[in-house]
């Protein structure tokens, strides 16, 4: 199951576009270790909850691999970079719906300060299933 | 929560990337009722399997609402008309990944020949969470 590519960037840039189209403000929450690049200043419990509206972000980038894009905190703008592996969840703000991910440690192993106890952080069930016929 | 326009249809556009992405097959489950226009002689149960590859599928269409397009059955060309409601699952046949949804009777109070037995048969647990913080 491992060799098979993740669905999950498709799943985020869904997610994004349905906030998008019906003007929704899409939040996504990441977990912060030093593979993320955010302002450390926001985090809290090893993670952050960034605002992706086209609004806020400049330079949006949803790719297979990282999020990236230029926002401003503070009025100082900042540079962002996520891989998709530390998305937590993307959901719309007004309603909270949305799709949350298990945190996937094994993807992570790059980083350099994951703690077992943060690496044991999933948030919710898997959204991928295996169809059983 | 019923006035939160869905994201289901957004979710099977991602999945159906995906797939056709990497090579692999794309396979819709649908619940059959008749609001469903598929050739009847291949429903099992209720529901019916189909392929929605590139190569099988013409004027492939996966709108908000409706998936339609045309495909041939026995070498006959038929058309395809499946409300976004009665998809079950999308999956890659060559591996099972996918996204199983469950079927929504209120969505579809219009059909004629729902049975309470029909309804009542949610595939699996729904991909739509909402986040608690």
């Amino acid at each position: 199951m491992s060799d098979i590519p993740s669905n999950k960037p498709y799943l985020i840039r869904a997610l994004h576009q349905w906030c998008t189209d019906f003007g929704f403000t899409p939040f996504m929450a990441v977990f912060v270790d030093s593979s993320v690049e955010v302002p450390m200043e926001f985090v809290k419990k090893d993670e952050i909850v960034l605002n992706l509206s086209i609004e806020a972000c400049h330079q949006l980038q949803l790719e297979n691999d990282w999020i990236s894009f230029q926002a401003r905190f503070g009025g100082v703008p900042r540079k962002i970079m996520v891989p998709v592996s530390h998305v937590l969840a993307i959901y719309a703000r007004e309603n909270g719906q949305g799709m949350s991910f298990p945190f996937d440690a094994s993807e992570s192993k790059k980083s350099k300060d994951i703690s077992p106890e943060n690496a044991e952080k999933p948030k919710a069930s898997r959204p991928i299933f295996t169809i059983v016929k």
